[in-house]
């Protein structure tokens, strides 16, 4: 575990053995090498103990060398040990409260990250962080968020903020940077290069994260600029690294990350996604939550649109596995064609008539919302093309193909295969995995196996930089089509657009 | 060292070599396994290395798990590397600035302890320090009179506050208590138990410390409450602990330590000694400086006395050496009797009469005066003879004597020895190695091996406890005579007080 409580019966001091408190409690345990105590608790410990009666339970952070000391209670709580998983995403922040000793998930939260009124994408942000003070104020916007977020998980674990002894966090490179405050200036900038990819252990007072202040925080780390903890998380979840077979993992959020590769060998790209599945992909789109149309069926003849809303209540917009649900079967239907046009040259479809929506307005796709998507997907299409190609992999030949975040949370599999999302692969080789930085870091929260195998993960991947890959560039020009330009590649969906005429 | 610098060329980031700035930085240090970085230069490290060219000099600073990244500075500056030693004594406060280079002392400086004005002995500060706040107020005004005496010797040696990135500390438990702003509320209390004997190493800016905030700070680690690190480090910087024969130790300063042994044990004793020699054993005594009457010598028939002054101007006090000169001559010259006593019946001796002094006074030695400073000596006789009756060992069977402290820096052995103060041993067996806490500080910032041995020497020392011993009471009463009560112990001094017509 990241930090552990132990409780101890410390042998009361007597003439002939007068050791001092400090080197008492530590003989009372002898398998840690503590090698730091804050000055702040080692001021008050000979009054702890003393109105403890010696039985006391000591709190151990793991820091970069060995133990640190970061309390000292009265009597035995340690039965009471608690961590933070946060999973730092550039539009969207999750963050779990997780019983230590039962190593589950207490309760967790989702919120914004309010860095989003900085620029919604990655770029924008670093070039706000260039202005004077601009990595300072980026910092604490962030900062606010994850404990806005870690706030409520909390509150709604009932777990103090003093409770939390231990934090890891799965972020990608630049959200790592502005969890730190380091410099990201070099990120965006050839040849790509971050301030840090490993930070090791930082305290959580030092990084201004309201929790315990001597709370040990762990980012997971990255690999370079545009392959982040986040990613790296996502290859320990999926478990691609130790598999004969060679599988894919995919991660799409606001950016997207993949790698390809087995447990000889990973290869790995990145990406910036185009406009984000989770909620601006399309103009009435939302995040998932109460009021967002989750699930919707197109009836091929009539062309009416079926839903499910989330909660119960009235559908105020749609989430991104509705937006694949509609556009999916949009296609079915025959209602736009696979270049994404409307067949009878309107310029919208009324998912839910504005007089069953919460604000009495259409719910609808635009032809505008198409074409962001098309972008968004034929750029992780290019991507994972170029990557496959780059090791010289067919899509056929993955084993396992692994979808995590936005990209794979709620989505019907059959719906992201229609659209080309998915690989055309046999079902069960479809695997969504939600979001896996945020269970990344609760693995790493856990276990300090879990941790070596992350850096071990982190020195094995070979990034491969499509920012400068010209056949990136003209698969991207070329991939936006539903499924796919090379409609071969898709037999599943070419049969059942076969069968609905329209191939 | 305790802190070190490199001067390294890193190697700039290329496309195909795009590890992270710290990564890539940790990498040009291969031979140092660094645990840590402090956040606020992770921040700026990008901006860093770039503006230096990718030429930097790294200081390290050794932690209780590693080495710590302390700064990194553009271009070469590793000829200038500099340490602070410092002796926290209850009285005194001496600092030395250390070329960590060349390994020699640059500047001194010494000033008092301003906790002086809370009491002059240990036991009224630890009573100071169980008031509300006590702790913290005797820690501030410790800790602005070492921050004074530091600038004074790092003004003399032309180093600025920030250069320094290694402080080592020689103190008592209590000072270190207070250094450290350690509870030391159960030091004084059976069964003595003092919050912390072996700190390891904190940060300066922790510690309210006017050095480099990052500097690490190491404290001598102690035996108990009250045999410190100021006497590990005399122990060490004696030898003793390596010899193959049996010597003694002796620092008295405002307490007295001792300790005798081998290389195969070593047992030690303390106790209060009663005035501080430095300055409070006579009404008139002064600390060694300018003004003060270093050496004294009576005239056996006139009774008049001849002296020197420290810097050559007009006497303004005695300093300790002058007041043993004075005593040893009055005993040799029939002035008073082996009790103290004044053998005309006069209660006072004029050493510098008023109209030769600096402010028109006679400076002199009263009969209370001579009683404080047997009082002393006989603290000091008592716990040395009940230390050696302890182990089963004679005086004469002592190899070496070493005195350290006020105790031992400009005394003449003579006269010492004809008070009783030093052991009536062949002369060349008598070492004065003045203030060896100081000088075990100077060698815990040079060298880890040192520091290893004073973490040894501090095992292997066992404490004996003279506040329970009734024998340590019954020799402390019967001790206050010149040179001892039993005079066939000093058989050099029985001869010259024979050959005075005195015996």
């Amino acid at each position: 575990m990241l930090s552990k409580k132990i409780y101890i019966e410390v042998a009361p001091p007597r003439l002939e053995d007068n050791r001092a408190d400090y080197e008492r409690l530590l003989a009372a345990l002898p398998d840690h090498r503590v090698t730091g105590v804050p000055l702040d608790l080692l001021r008050r410990l000979p009054g702890i103990l003393r109105a403890a009666g010696w039985r006391v339970t000591v709190t151990l952070g793991r820091t970069n060398g060995g133990w640190m000391l970061q309390a000292v209670e009265p009597g035995d709580s340690a039965g009471r040990q608690f961590g933070l998983a946060v999973d730092a995403g550039t539009t969207t922040i999750s963050a779990s409260v997780v019983d230590l000793v039962a190593g589950r998930v207490l309760a967790s939260a989702v919120g914004e990250n309010a860095q989003a009124g900085e620029g919604e994408d990655i770029l924008t942000r670093l070039h706000a962080a260039g202005e004077p003070g601009g990595v300072s104020r980026l910092r604490t916007v962030l900062m606010n968020s994850v404990n806005r977020v870690a706030g409520e998980a909390a509150n709604a674990a009932g777990v103090a903020a003093q409770e939390i002894t231990a934090v890891a966090v799965g972020a990608n490179t630049t959200m790592t940077h502005f969890l730190l405050g380091a410099d990201p200036a070099w990120i965006c900038r050839e040849p790509y290069i971050p301030a840090v990819n490993s930070p090791g252990v930082q305290s959580a007072g030092s990084m201004g994260l309201a929790v315990n202040p001597e709370a040990v925080v762990y980012c997971i780390p990255g690999v370079g600029s545009y392959f982040g903890g986040d990613a790296v998380a996502g290859i320990l979840v999926s478990g691609l690294h130790r598999q004969e077979e060679v599988s894919l993992f995919v991660d799409i959020g606001t950016n997207g990350e993949m790698v390809v590769g087995n447990r000889e060998w990973l290869v790995a790209a990145a990406g910036a996604a185009g406009p984000a599945f989770e909620n601006g992909v399309v103009r009435q789109g939302m995040r998932a939550g109460p009021g967002a149309v989750e699930r919707v069926w197109i009836d091929p003849r009539t062309h009416r649109a079926a839903y499910t809303v989330m909660g119960g209540g009235k559908p105020r917009g749609l989430c991104g596995s509705a937006v694949v649900d509609v556009l999916a079967g949009m296609l079915l239907s025959g209602i736009i064609d696979r270049g994404g046009h409307f067949c009878d040259g309107r310029e919208a479809f009324v998912v839910v008539p504005g007089s069953e929506a919460e604000y009495g307005e259409d719910v609808v796709i635009t032809r505008q919302d198409i074409k962001n998507f098309l972008r968004t997907k034929g750029a992780v299409n290019a991507a994972v093309e170029t990557l496959l190609s780059a090791v010289g992999i067919n899509t056929g030949e993955i084993r396992n193909f692994y979808a995590a975040g936005a990209f794979g949370e709620h989505l019907d599999v059959e719906a992201a295969v229609t659209l080309g999302l998915y690989p055309d692969l046999p079902r069960e080789r479809i695997r969504l995995l939600g979001n896996t930085s945020l269970e990344g870091a609760r693995r790493a929260l856990l276990s300090e196996d879990k941790r070596r195998e992350l850096e071990e993960i982190r020195r094995r991947v070979t990034y491969l930089e499509l920012n400068v890959s010209t056949e990136f560039m003209a698969r991207f020009t070329g991939s936006r089509f539903f499924p796919h330009t090379d409609i071969s590649l898709y037999p599943s969906v070419a049969k059942k657009l076969r069968a609905a005429g329209l191939l």
